[in-house]
């Protein structure tokens, strides 16, 4: 089938500009990459200032260029002082950036759908006609994170659509577009809930019992935005209309900047967890208390911190202690209690296995010797996720043989959903491997590939 | 002069009834210390559980008993989940103390005062003769502090003077009890502060620029609680009435448990300060980042801690880093900014600068390694108190030769106040030595004998 109608095209690219820059005259679309963001360093950009190839960007696709879309994304849910992104769950920013996706979808004349879990599609081709290609990614962020981790995904899939129009090519399946809803899990503690829900690997009720840190509940904060919460749950009949999903990423660590490559293709996604480590002591005077008898629970967790970066260090693993409370948290006062979560991941479940209970095993040591209790809860647990051989080694096919294929540490909705659907991903290179962080870039002519790459990828995989 | 007018006397013990509890009947005086804080681990009551002895606590005081005060201040800010009380400067529970303590000046008969500063004065005597005695402590707390530290000095002291008037004592200075604003600095992160403005230790200027977490002023927060933020400043005046200051307070360490003794005599406050250091990273994915790539304050922060407590080990003195922020403080994120706040003290100035000097290098040396910019910031620092000498000697003699005399890692009103006139401590034994927690406890029978003593003392010094 067409990529669209091309009167529907029309309609819709008049009321994208109306709903985005009344005044800007129509622009010719052109798949133009973003500029990094204010803060990365300059170093970064050398060699990655360049044009696009020319021919590229020179189309008829219908809606805002890729440079238009990331200006319009830009401002949303920006921190002015830190620069970073606070695009958290169903908050004014997320509305905003699902606005933008709907319009988006309905300036190309795509058909938009809103699922039961608050996940975003827009179809071209029959959505129920089954073996669906879809691709896409999520607009929220994590706390003051980057402007690629996860925009970057959907941003090229719009990009990458407006290709193959230009191209002209003639789908044999439908194709969708989609952001899965609070993918970084920056408010209720829980990454990919959109996807997790309609995969079924998260029940309605356990979604209900989800609070962020003002004690507002994951259901009171759907609907204060307008959404159902009664209606989340499995989908798998909406994920059975699919026959495969491709998700683009910006990587979020350096290995193709080592290897020289502008976009890679994902083998796994490692097995990770979180680990809350409660550190009880005794709450005392900092002036008065004699060192002897204290119970400070803040050197067990000192230690701690050392010893998982000792142990990751030593089997090849990532360890890490992010996030911390403290209470009392009073200057004079010796601690009550510290809690540190560890996340930690590694390239398969025994090495991980072994850092973890490494660690576990170094803080009881500490905890003994300080006079502090301690408990170990596992907040979290995803073990690998191989993506599916046959759909890599076509998307490889596709892409030549010279792709790199590599695992990553980072979860996404494409590592839930390959439980139930063939999935693949395609990474682009983040010369610094910085990621999470305002500082978080991609070069231009990278972004520029990745659309390409994608493009190929779905008139591969949707013309055969 | 007498203690106190009897017709004022019967007056305000009306007063204070119907203020306090219309209901019950007119209690004979008693000097009945407090039980222990719920949570408070019973094995220290043993052997300080009997009652007072025969013939204290029968008077004709005015006012409430020891016990039934100890009950009506139980309650004001106490939380329910953690038992520990947070009666923080110019907050509702603040209020609540302020007004619990005007009406035990009322109850008495005793000229109520407010000064400029917010610290409560509650005078028996003309308050402008000159030369006066002054007794008291402070009734703010740490956020989830002890029953003791600060009420039991104020208790005591309305408890003390009940007991003169029991002795039917004639004093021939005038004597106050003072209740000072903000000892703990728990609110606006500067300790004394009632105290400090009044010796002139704190310019009204520095005053307003304080601030707290939720960025409000101490003069919006004076204002909201009805005070005149314009008024405060530097009272020579006031000070120069006072001729000696003795504060009682809980001991916030174990020296008299270690020494025997249920009362002792400060000698000197030890020299103290707070540091913030600032680690500074960079904020990166805690799944996908390379360790060899990181820049992760945490590990700062931790080599940090373990440093600050060896140091202090080594030098025979305390450091703490009991108060932490981490941003963006999220669990799959390497932070990009860690603060911990250092709090060290040290019987003499040069051991002190010794520990935080080493401190400061170990830091600076794991910094380097962890590519992570360290910054320190000393927010505050009291050098040595060495209380008076004469008042100390006269204070020895009234209470006879066996009262031990010891040093206090802990700053007090009294080291303030010392430096414009003389002052003294009295500390009541505290069996774990643990303060600044809900588990902050001291015996019935110390209570009792920090009363009499602190009536020993008054009396010795305002009958001479």
């Amino acid at each position: 089938m067409p990529v669209g109608g091309t009167a529907n095209h029309a309609t819709g690219q008049a009321r994208s500009a109306a709903e985005h820059d009344a005044s800007a005259p129509a622009e010719a679309i052109g798949v133009v990459a973003p500029g990094p963001a204010r803060g990365a360093s300059n170093d970064v950009r050398s060699g990655a200032g360049s044009r696009p190839p020319e021919g590229l960007g020179k189309g008829r696709g219908g809606g805002s260029s890729f440079q238009e879309m990331w200006r319009e994304l830009a401002p949303i849910g920006r921190d002015r002082e830190t620069r970073g992104y606070r695009r958290h769950a169903w908050t004014g920013a997320d509305a905003d950036c699902r606005d933008w996706f709907r319009a988006q979808a309905e300036s190309r004349g795509l058909t938009y759908e809103l699922d039961r879990n608050g996940n975003q599609w827009a179809w071209t081709g029959d959505p129920t006609a089954g073996d669906a290609v879809v691709t896409g990614s999520h607009l929220d962020s994590v706390p003051d994170g980057g402007a690629f981790d996860g925009p970057l995904g959907v941003v090229s899939s719009f990009a990458a659509l407006d290709e193959l129009r230009r191209r002209g090519t003639e789908l044999t399946r439908p194709l969708a577009i989609t952001n899965f809803g609070d993918e970084e899990g920056a408010r209720f503690g829980l990454a990919c809930v959109g996807s997790r829900l309609a995969a079924g690997q998260l029940t309605a009720e356990a979604a209900h019992r989800l609070r962020d840190q003002d004690g507002i509940s994951l259901a009171q904060a759907m609907e204060r935005a307008g959404y159902d919460p009664d209606a989340i749950g499995p989908d798998p009949e909406r994920l059975a209309r699919i026959g495969a999903f491709v998700e683009l990423h910006v990587e979020q660590g350096r290995a193709l900047d080592l290897s020289g490559d502008a976009v890679g293709i994902a083998s796994a996604i490692w097995p990770h967890g979180r680990w809350r480590f409660d550190f009880a002591g005794e709450a005392n005077h900092a002036g008065t208390t004699r060192l002897i008898d204290r119970r400070d629970p803040m050197l067990t967790y000192a230690e701690t911190v050392l010893a998982a970066r000792r142990e990751a260090e030593l089997a090849g693993a990532v360890a890490t202690f992010g996030k911390i409370s403290c209470e009392p948290n009073g200057v004079n006062a010796i601690p009550s209690m510290v809690r540190g979560w560890l996340d930690s991941r590694a390239a398969d479940q025994s090495t991980l296995d072994t850092v973890v209970a490494a660690i576990e095993r170094a803080a009881k040591e500490r905890a003994e010797r300080d006079g502090v209790d301690l408990s170990v809860v596992r907040e979290s647990f995803t073990p690998v996720v191989e993506f599916e051989h046959a759909l890599r080694d076509e998307i490889a096919k596709i892409l030549g043989g010279h792709t790199p294929v590599l695992g990553t540490g980072a979860g996404h909705d494409a590592g839930i959903l390959s439980g139930s659907i063939p999935t693949a991903m395609l990474f682009v290179r983040n010369p610094t491997g910085v990621s999470h962080s305002p500082a978080e870039f991609a070069g231009e002519d990278d972004c520029v590939a990745g659309v390409l790459a994608l493009a190929d990828v779905l008139e591969g995989l949707a013309c055969r």
